[in-house]
């Protein structure tokens, strides 16, 4: 016999898997993933499940035999699909040729950052973040560099020299997440040419995550068309990569479909890049993934009123406390709150999944600036979220 | 306007996205793709779409609305399975914990080289082989150090003493594929016992792409229940990682779902990695993997049933040239054949699809010791597998 002990076998695993933290989102749903009658708002998922005219087209295909391999970039009518999508809401005309179909969002990141990155480089990008974006970047032996986002008087705001400071010779990306998760703020046009400006003077990449473009609120708490985008202020050939989902507008977080939108011209290593993570996406999926495009405005609208309906709420609730301090989101469908004097968010996440039947991420999973918050995601049900904040602020009561 | 050139674009990715050049497979099919009346023999899929049972399963649970983000490393249920399938076919018993859901057998290996690989490693690999294992370790700066198979006297082997002299310090583990796509050679146990003791000694991993298990043929060309596996010879704890898909088996080729077997220990260390790739497989689609594990047995018997017959008339058409080589294959379903004075097989891929309108992989994609050679799946409706070889014997005997 020849079995290795635990360490035997976790020390000859690569080094920066070795090092790798678990996503303090993972630590809480694992804490309390099926928990009687919990509320669960850890993740970025709303309440609904996908509408039956995406799972009836994705349905069809299957049944109809869609079960054999397909083009590496996308079938060719989910990507003529894309391109009608994109010319109602961004200045286009985008030819289909731009965008390519991943394994979800999160596939869409490593796509890009596999096409970027090497060993030693360096990506500059606002915190708190998506811990999805640096955690990627550091198992590959490449290096976020934190931009701290400004939190005063209850606000957020991005220091652009800051971010500007943070550019050195290393440097061959700055991600964007705007809206943002976890703190709900956008980007503004200016904000946007300055970033690209920076970018350009560099040399170097955007990544841009706009996959909460439509989650998006005016002064009055409505949503409109959508967010400030590099589209409004790039050309479509230069260095810019958008990430993007079918998850969040349209109730598709299981299915693991997203989109990559990239220059035309470096589409064979994109294509190479897809065959050797995942050699494509289901084409039957994509069939549902079409049908969400072209069919699911009102259900996307649906979403959207919850959503303001649900922030209003959230607000309210959380509003009620001298202790804790947040921006009102401008994007996105998270409440990010900082309790005073709390400084270790994961500790209370599981805590409260204890005490108060809610599950939380915590802030500090999201990187330099976030301990001491917590992150709700209120895209629920309403009745159901005015349980969560009800047994929340019973919580922060007794806290 | 910041318009860039495409060179200006090109050369500001990745240096190894720059040099990595595609494969000749998706250069073939990309040449000949939607080409009338062309008969596809090109990649590994049978003719066969999903059967219907596992159709049914996966479009119950989607209009059921498991749409939702579900367990990183699959769901319980079909672990469960995957464990007593195993338990069925290779010494166990099986823990469920040893196995990872994946999207597809490519990408169970782009999570076990993302465990294993930093920039400047080594991987061993005999050669020929399928190009998606040296091209994702070439991606990440590691590079695959080919053992030459042997093709003498009609009989491919392997040369461990070459092997044995490939490893080196920079070496973390050898990768075997076995039944070999595209040779369709099959390790003996006494070549698993070799390659362990060598792995053993050097103290790296072995990766066991064991994808054909169930495709393998004895002297009289019959299936027996499965090929020699390193699960024969290893301790489930230590360094071996395996790599399987429900594509061949089961006709799922388009769904893009597999798995990865491990050491229970190093499970925290993949389920980061899964999250960081895909964030999990469709929990939908898994619930049609579970119903091809328990009630599959009948339409991979008939496909092994195809296998069998097809591979005899491949081996009855290609024999009858004096100028065309080949072993008829012992697993996997590829004829991989030799025409004497061939020195370039992607022109002559390129060549066959538009004067034979039959499709093919050239063999030279399949890295030192393929030029010279075509892969031809024989996996067909026998049918159209005649017709195929008709085509391809009148271009043989024009040629």
């Amino acid at each position: 016999m020849k079995s290795l002990s635990a360490k035997q076998l976790l020390s000859s695993i690569r080094q920066s898997q070795q090092d790798e933290p678990d996503s303090g989102i993972l630590r809480a749903v694992n804490h309390g993933f099926g928990r009687k009658s919990l509320i669960p708002l850890w993740t970025g998922e709303g309440p609904l499940k996908t509408p039956d005219f995406i799972c009836e087209a994705a349905s069809k295909a299957l049944f109809d035999g869609e079960t054999f391999y397909t083009w590496q970039r996308g079938i060719p009518e989910l990507r003529q699909a894309l391109a009608d999508y994109h010319e109602r809401f961004w200045p286009g005309p985008f030819s289909p040729d731009r965008f390519y179909v991943t394994g979800g969002g999160m596939q869409a990141i490593q796509v890009a950052l596999q096409l970027l990155l090497d060993k030693g480089d360096e990506v500059v990008i606002p915190s708190p973040a998506w811990p999805n974006f640096p955690g990627p970047m550091r198992m590959m032996g490449a290096k976020p560099m934190f931009v701290p986002m400004v939190y005063h008087d209850r606000t957020w705001s991005l220091n652009l020299d800051k971010m500007r400071d943070t550019i050195g010779p290393k440097t061959r990306a700055i991600c964007l997440i705007s809206p943002s998760n976890p703190i709900g703020w956008v980007a503004s046009r200016d904000d946007l040419i300055a970033i690209r400006d920076m970018a350009r003077e560099a040399g170097i990449w955007i990544v841009a995550d706009e996959v909460y473009a439509r989650f998006h609120y005016d002064e009055a708490g409505k949503t409109g068309k959508r967010s400030a985008s590099f589209m409004d202020v790039c050309d479509q050939d230069e260095r810019v990569i958008y990430i993007n989902t079918f998850s969040k507008n349209w109730a598709m977080t299981g299915w693991r479909i997203g989109w990559l939108q990239a220059p035309v011209v470096i589409g064979q290593a994109i294509e190479r890049i897809i065959q050797y993570n995942t050699s494509g996406t289901a084409a039957f999926m994509q069939k549902g993934a079409v049908a969400a495009l072209q069919q699911g405005d009102d259900f996307l609208q649906m979403q959207l009123d919850m959503a303001v309906e649900c922030r209003a709420k959230a607000a309210v609730a959380l509003g009620q406390f001298n202790n804790v301090s947040f921006e009102n989101p401008r994007g996105a469908f998270y409440s990010f709150f900082r309790i005073d004097g709390l400084t270790d968010s994961l500790s209370a996440t599981l805590q409260i999944i204890d005490e108060a039947n809610v599950g939380l991420a915590p802030g500090g999973t999201f990187g330099p600036g976030g301990e001491g918050f917590l992150r709700m995601c209120y895209l629920r049900d309403p009745d159901s979220l005015e349980e969560a904040l009800a047994r929340l602020s019973d919580w922060l009561r007794k806290g």
